[in-house]
């Protein structure tokens, strides 16, 4: 599995779009800048979408779903069974996910790469199954080399899929029993800070639990310390087989020019090596919601990124960023619906 | 016209709806409390739809329209004429209000109240005209009592007719060129607090115009401290017809069991003036979103009121609220489609 993708360009953005997007919004009937950031939106869709009015209707959610051997040491409130028994949820339709996707119309694809209790053959899931689990990071690197550049490329494959059904939106969701453990030490690595500025309850840990569970981050990112500030040794080292696929995916997004809408704390960790990996994938990333999770502020800030929600969400899955597909899609449809000053015959503002 | 109905209590909330939710909650497939704030916004609608499953399917926007006398003094960024204007461009779906009712599938009700450019008669408003304007508070009271009980009422009958429709929610809105002013006087009023830590810029005043509208706001509550504390002597005095409107209906929502999201500034200074009439009007109120008019913080504050969205919208129309309205959608979606544990064959926490 070749991996020289990755560093391939961003694709452009449209300047003439953007300008067109920002001289119309100053003509809507409403004061300027009274729709705060949807007006902002509406401007970041056009310039990536090429056209002065965007929409939103076409969305994909990808939720890549993986074991992680750092799960064995006890860093989750749910046994690891959880991932697998979840990924038939997901097939089904009872996951919060399926329940979004339902109600937003998106096409949702669920992509396994290995569980331990694994639920495979299951139709409605994709089969990228790498290993039931990521090796234990305790006692040697997460993934070897050709994992990680499967489970990157599962991530990109997932990418042309969604171009080929002609997505507007890319929302990527994980599930993995132990995955914000891993999310942490990836972030603690990146960011040069201490895993216990990173770590928290995940799916419901109690203070000891996330005491005990920061422990076992800090020695794993110790443990591969010869990583340095690659992100793709971090990855490698310290990731997940979602992790990656997900990395993957917003960086393929930023080459195919489709916009993503990051999820949470894990996502977001995954945006950040895709970040370091491609400064200019930076571009195409849209913040869905800030969660509970209290390594997302630090994650978040490292992105300059501010999300559009905050409702003390936790759950992954993509289901913090699925929320927030109507603003944008309000964004667009007030961008392309509203009436002008002069078709309106609306007074503009005094002296303007 | 009489007011009696205002003093009637509000609707009783359903104890056994809520109990069954929290407890359908506690058994879906996600960790305890993952979906912050939605699960609770599940609960609270249980309670008042009186069922374990609610929806928020059929909603009802009421748009109140209306000129004010205090637009002399020159409290707004835009010219008086505009009200009128707008209420056409509501009409014909111009306006983002439109937009939003179009793309949420809401009954969308206008009402027009009085303005100095009267754009009647037109289809698909509502024709409740008091008069062109409200006094200027700075020489007289807004309203006569009539007027005063003529807009309440106005607000109850939009309710009435939105119970008819068998809505599940109700969203106001505004229209009045000046109303920020009348606004700020009301809670200035309401709260004790001078007008300038209330007073904004509305549509884009500079900070100039700030202080002089703030100057002209203080002097309208100082010509009426003898309406005291007393809510519905300081509506009359200081208010509007649209925020007597806004307040007839929020109460009648209560007395009528139909929850009612609030908009911005302008809707929940109405909001105040409702629960200081009828305290437990309160238990009926939900907030869309935290706006950029500085005075929005400390009314919030005096209503306990924790608003979903904060995008620095400052429109009015009843718009953050709006577009607040799928995220109650998602959250009864969340609550009533996701699969339990035993459903679905999934694990729960450890030990629990």
């Amino acid at each position: 599995m070749h991996d020289d993708w990755l560093a391939a360009p961003a694709a452009p953005l449209d300047g003439n779009a953007q300008a067109a997007a920002r001289a119309r919004q100053q003509q809507l009937t409403k004061p300027p800048g009274a729709l705060g950031r949807l007006e902002a939106l509406a401007e970041w869709l056009a310039a990536r979408q090429g056209r002065a009015r965007p929409t939103c209707k076409r969305v994909t959610i990808g939720v890549f779903a993986a074991d992680h051997g750092l799960a064995a040491e006890g860093v989750s409130a749910f046994p690891q069974a959880v991932t697998g028994e979840m990924v038939r949820n997901f097939a089904r339709g009872g996951a919060a996910i399926s329940v979004l996707a339902y109600e937003l119309g998106a096409r949702l694809e669920v992509i396994h790469l290995g569980t331990v209790n694994d639920p495979s053959p299951l139709s409605g899931v994709i089969d990228a199954r790498i290993a039931p689990a990521t090796a234990n990071a305790l006692q040697q690197p997460a993934m070897t080399a050709a994992q990680c550049a499967t489970a990157l490329d599962a991530g990109r494959q997932t990418i042309e899929r969604a171009v080929a059904a002609a997505a507007q939106l890319f929302v990527g969701g994980e599930m993995g029993i132990g995955n914000t453990a891993s999310a942490s030490a990836c972030a603690s690595a990146l960011l040069g800070l201490p895993a216990a500025a990173l770590t928290g309850p995940g799916t419901g840990l109690d203070a000891a639990g996330v005491t005990r569970k920061a422990d076992i981050v800090q020695r794993a990112v110790d443990r591969h310390a010869d990583a340095g500030q690659n992100p793709r040794a971090i990855l490698r080292r310290l990731g997940g087989f979602e992790i990656a696929a997900l990395c993957g995916a917003y960086l393929a997004c930023a080459q195919r020019g489709l916009p993503a809408l990051v999820d949470g704390f894990i996502c977001a960790v995954a945006a950040l090596l895709a970040v370091r990996i491609q400064p200019a994938a930076r571009d195409w990333l849209l913040f869905g919601h800030r969660s509970a999770e209290p390594g997302h502020a630090r994650v978040l800030e490292a992105l300059a990124a501010e999300p559009l929600l905050d409702l003390g969400l936790r759950l992954g899955e993509g289901s913090g960023a699925a929320l927030a597909v109507p603003l944008l899609r309000q964004a667009c449809a007030l961008h392309a619906g509203m009436a002008t000053f002069a078709e309106a015959g609306v007074s503009a503002k005094d002296g303007a």
